[in-house]
């Protein structure tokens, strides 16, 4: 009997199709690795091409000065960051001008590894340039709202080989990130006791143990109960806050092993799968807010949303989340 | 410079992003046809082969007696028809059994055609078709929302050929579709004036006139002003009336006049595009609720979802709906 499971985060119900559910070995493909080359003459984000790329942003550098990290402005960002925000309105049609900012965060000066094969302390130096730009960003005071994700694959919408995350600071407070604002504050556990729907939602997750991936002293990571696909995977931090801008520099390399882990099992198990990534959180002037918790959500791109999903925003997972969960603990993955 | 507008229907804001827009010329793509046969032997939605689905729920017929819609249960279902719903709560991880209807609406005999070319009383069948199936849907007391929607090809979510649509009745009324009534509820026209959101914003649309692609004396179609995609088409009725069942024998006419307008202005403006269309509806019970409006969206799947969209729910559109409107307004068709 299939499971109509509520994602108490989300507010959105999910169907665990246990009928058409499929093992977890069955995701797993064997992919079509062209042999990209260590160093491509043509890619903006190699060692020695830097001028191919706008002004960098920030860096970070090895014991021997060359980069490990650079962030630079997109060139084909979605919005532009010069200008002032100019509001229009007539009757229900309403615009801004599309004022905003738009990085690359390039993760290697090597153009054919992916995040998951990446030293812990270069994965580290990521994490550290996603906090600083997050935070520059939210100095914009035409900010109103930094999302940090990445995009591995052509499924996960991307087409360029090179490792690289993005961050985008919009001049509108997103609907969705709203209506996940109002879903904490109208739960029972804030609205009653004043408690994080967050933290007590980590606290089910690591007692009830199932769906639990993966700990250390700082993160949880594990399936969500009503995870919308497969192997759908929620790094948490156990300490409450609500802006990624305030992780401390205590809980970045705990953050990297168990990204690095869980990137490395999707890689191992399923055969270097596409995948989202995102960073959810408020800004660092929000970083007290008892109802948010920063948290980071790993998408594997196994299935495509069609219209049903459109429809009812409403997912079908075939896949049971504590298979899931059971399969990618035991993913043999050796020490990191 | 790009804007950001708002989709005040919706609730979310859109990037339209005029610096990486394309000509709408240049979504149009040459689709490799496989030259599918008029009729398969394994094919269990033609013809001969009825015998290989489960009983039907309905069907129309020709004036030789031929069927030319089947209504079927989906073999593939993801919630199961039979049983009791059983609500299990554990602390913060919450469960309904997974019992619900699934049926697949057979739109057609022939397995090599598609809606866009099939003859208007033939998509006037599968309307009515829709509008039986609706309301059999409600009138079972286990269902608390009914989606009707179609995915046309891979990039929809469909590798069946067959044309074909379903029909979903879920157990629970999805949160999505709570947050649009939600945001119908507290609009500014409703709360003071108790106007429809959705007839006052067609009503805008109409008068604009820039993104309409066609219109009859029952429907307007037209590309929203925050079109969420490129060619996304809502089909709206003139009619105030908040559920689809509730269409009329007059507007049935009417209705598969401008779809089959709009689909074949894509398939042949765009080479056969694949798509999905939702139709959006309360139940019977709720067609008089002045503050919702059935409709039917069209979205053409051209573009790919990634982080950004996950993580915020805004999208990206790289085209103008002013020009996607034109360019489709353009297409020539000739007689219906």
């Amino acid at each position: 009997m299939p499971e109509v499971r509520l994602n108490q985060i989300t507010g959105d119900w999910v169907i665990i199709a246990t009928e058409r559910a499929k093992r977890p070995e069955e995701f797993k493909h064997v992919r079509e690795h062209s042999a990209f080359p260590e160093h491509s003459p043509s890619c903006p984000f190699c060692t020695g091409n830097e001028a191919m790329t706008p002004a960098e942003t920030f860096r970070l550098t090895d014991d021997e000065g060359r980069w490990t990290v650079r962030v630079v402005p997109n060139k084909f960002s979605a919005l532009t960051p010069e200008g002032v925000i100019v509001k229009r309105r007539d009757d229900l049609r309403e615009c801004l001008s599309g004022v905003g900012l738009h990085e690359v965060i390039i993760e290697s000066p090597m153009h054919n590894t992916t995040t998951a094969l990446l030293p812990l302390n270069r994965i580290g130096d990521i994490l550290v340039a996603y906090r600083h730009r997050q935070i520059a960003f939210y100095d914009d005071e035409r900010v109103e709202h930094v999302i940090i994700f990445k995009n591995h694959g052509e499924d996960a919408g991307t087409s360029l080989e090179h490792p690289h995350s993005q961050i985008v600071g919009t001049p509108v407070f997103p609907g969705q990130v709203m209506n996940r604002l109002n879903e904490a504050i109208r739960n029972y556990y804030y609205v009653n006791f004043g408690d994080c729907l967050y933290c007590t939602y980590m606290k089910g997750e690591k007692d009830d143990g199932l769906r639990v991936v993966s700990e250390n002293e700082h993160f949880l990571a594990f399936v969500p109960y009503a995870a919308l696909s497969p192997f759908h995977v929620w790094i948490y931090p156990k300490r409450h806050n609500a802006c990624y801008g305030h992780i401390t520099d205590d809980e970045i390399p705990a953050l990297a092993v168990i990204l690095k882990e869980i990137l490395l099992r999707l890689y191992v198990g399923l055969g270097n799968p596409d995948y989202n990534y995102v960073i959810r959180s408020l800004s660092p002037g929000g970083a007290d807010a008892k109802y948010f918790h920063w948290y980071l959500a790993i998408v594997p791109r196994l299935t495509k949303a069609a219209g049903f999903e459109l429809g009812t925003g409403m997912y079908i997972n075939t896949s049971l989340p504590e298979e899931s969960a059971e399969f990618l603990r035991n993913v043999p993955i050796g020490a990191l």
